[in-house]
């Protein structure tokens, strides 16, 4: 088989560059969407791209698209990430997915590779929370769902509205339609990321094949107990909204260990009256569930609600339980997660296939191309802080394996 | 034995009086210490006071003084309480006290009691948490115990020094050592007070003969855990500090349950990032705990640490435990509780021997003067709150209680 062999180097270089586009007014990595940072950053992307004979063009909603000629107009093949980050966040989470993909289009113009297929390299807008309250702004459009009515109300605490914003960065908020775009367009996308979570690390293996976007469900737990006297009410006779929600806290622990593949928290506070010699009266909580599978966070649900009525009893207090799906699971495409294993297989490395626990612009893509996520490894599983760190020998060998996926697709070999 | 009968009547419309004296801008009864509703009820009290044929003065501390001549100048029997009120309180905590003084000297009059002591019914300032911070600032000047250097410091939130602020009152701040009084001077101090908990209302008890007054210890609990995401973090991986510390609230709770005579309460949490997709990494949280008895306090504390350990290493988290003496447990005069206990057996109604949970002027009394307290029963317990309650009824007998109390202490009658 070819082997693409990316260049360490260049992947290391670029990462440690575009970790110089950091507000300084922040600790950690911090380039919000739309600010200076961003802006910076998508300049110097732009250029990356040229220097790898990539046509750079800006969609109607603000995507930087850097594109490889096929020998055929369409269907293209699109590879990319986001250049955003949270507040105090990492070097990695997202940056990783563009330079692989830029590193992966510089190894066929090296390389002299013919494809069929056009190879678009996607630096998406705005993928994590921004200013405007919304996150996988770019992402989002690419599939259609983010409309001209929505973009001209969203606004940011200055003020100005995201149609403003986007026309900044180059888009074309009054036609966002057109960034849209078909399924006939796109033979597949693909991304690489860093897991953001521990698996891989803990298991030394070097590539996850990523099965899909867990579903996330959040939930509001509401306790009203009596917001009695703290000196004068004897311990038997309280209804310590707080002691019960420290239970219903523990029910969530409790109950989310007990089945595979699932996860919650209960993640927000809010305890009133909050005053030091009075027992707490009612206290707020948010929490969220997330699963691959909807008929498992069905029965967590169900569990969960059991315990809470458990608690009620045994304390006399009253606990409203609201829930709601925050966002469906995705199933990444089969082909895609067999077709990165057996890359594995044939190179000699380790492969896992896991769920992806935090959603990305691919959540978005997945509506209407087949799509494929590659995972490395996450040092300790940390991520969104300044201790981020995945090694760049694994983002060399992530690439590779990108590299292999797109050469594959485009020629059309299956195996 | 003489009968006083106070008049159910005055009582009652003395009590509803005051609690016209109450902010249009607040939930409940809302009378803040210094406010223009604290000031027209001041002087409501000081007409009340003339009526009964009181002499009425300030002290330095602002104090309202109404004294009844004895046939000696001095020592004094002082009986009061206090006008002010919490933030969306009730009407009966501190004005009962100040109505059952006032009702006791009117019958005093209308009887012709020739009382060898100076009788002073007292309005202490400020019992309550005021603006400035500070609460019991009448009863602590009174025992000395705040220096012109405090006032002179202490400012609420619009830059006012509490110094003018008591001068506002009618108080002589340049002079705020003249309030303090010596134990010479006073013979016994005397409060009837609503009992603010439910110990004598669920036991049909009618009057409460107060041992003493329960002290605070205070601690801070700060959880240190990780802050991982909530999505891509097994169950198994997570240092979740709101976990933990739901569990430090739980311990709280059994712990305070096992030992007889304490109450502790966790009432202020933060948790940190307090983000809907972050696991948390810190909460803190404050807490109390209240007993009579440092050395049961002492054994409280002992067991809440050898169980936070236990969280710490069970769960892999950090918690630090600081904790300091808020108030000392204040031990009433046994001769005063006697004589409650042998006025009630007199008159042939119930009493109980009871420790107050909350603190009162009394505190301060307590320490230049015997001192005792009357309690009357608290519908429900319920105190700090609109629906604060007592029967009226129970109020009057608690006043012939108090002017049973100061006759038999001003003639000398020990039984």
């Amino acid at each position: 088989m070819t082997r693409f062999e990316p260049s360490l180097e260049r992947i290391r270089r670029d990462i440690l560059k575009f970790a110089e586009f950091t507000s300084s007014r922040e600790e950690g990595h911090t380039r919000i969407s739309f600010s200076r940072e961003d802006k910076d950053a998508r300049a110097h992307v732009s250029g990356l791209m040229e220097e790898a004979r990539l046509a750079v063009s800006i969609d109607a909603a603000g995507n930087i698209i850097g594109r490889r000629r096929g020998r055929d107009a369409k269907p293209g093949i699109l590879a990319g990430s986001h250049l955003d980050t949270v507040r105090e966040g990492g070097r990695f989470d997202g940056i990783a997915g563009v330079v692989a993909a830029i590193e992966t289009a510089r190894r066929f113009e090296e390389l002299g590779v013919e494809n069929v297929h056009p190879i678009e390299v996607v630096v998406f807008l705005a993928e994590e929370p921004s200013p405007f309250g919304l996150s996988f702004i770019g992402s989002r459009s690419m599939a259609g769902k983010l409309s001209r009515d929505q973009i001209t109300t969203l606004r940011d605490d200055t003020g100005r509205f995201l149609a403003e914003a986007i026309a900044e960065m180059g888009g074309d908020p009054p036609n966002i339609g057109r960034a849209r775009r078909s399924p006939d367009d796109i033979l597949a996308y693909l991304e690489l990321h860093i897991e953001q979570g521990p698996h891989l690390n803990r298991s030394c293996t070097r590539i996850g094949a990523v099965t899909g976007i867990v579903g996330t469900w959040r939930a509001s737990i509401e306790v009203i107990g009596r917001n009695d006297h703290a000196g004068t009410t004897p311990m038997a006779l309280r209804k310590d909204a707080l002691a019960a929600a420290s239970e219903a806290v523990l029910a969530v622990e409790r109950v989310c260990r007990s089945f595979e593949g699932v996860v919650g928290t209960v993640s927000r506070v809010e305890v009133s009256p909050n005053a030091l010699n009075v027992i707490p009266g009612r206290v707020t909580m948010g929490m969220e569930i997330r699963s691959l599978h909807g008929d498992v966070a069905d029965r967590v649900h169900a569990a969960l609600r059991a315990e809470l009525c458990h608690i009620m009893d045994e304390r006399g207090v009253t606990i409203a339980f609201e829930l709601w799906k925050s966002s469906e699971p995705v199933l990444f495409s089969a082909n895609m997660v067999r077709r990165i294993r057996h890359i594995c297989d044939q190179l000699g490395v380790s492969c896992s296939e896991l769920p992806s626990g935090a959603g990305h612009d691919a959540n978005h893509l997945a509506e209407i191309a087949p799509t494929g996520m590659i995972f490395v490894p996450s040092r300790d599983g940390r991520s969104h802080c300044p201790e981020e760190w995945s090694e760049f020998e694994d983002i060399a060998l992530g690439t590779e394996v990108l590299a292999q996926l797109i050469y594959k697709i485009d020629a059309g070999i299956s195996t």
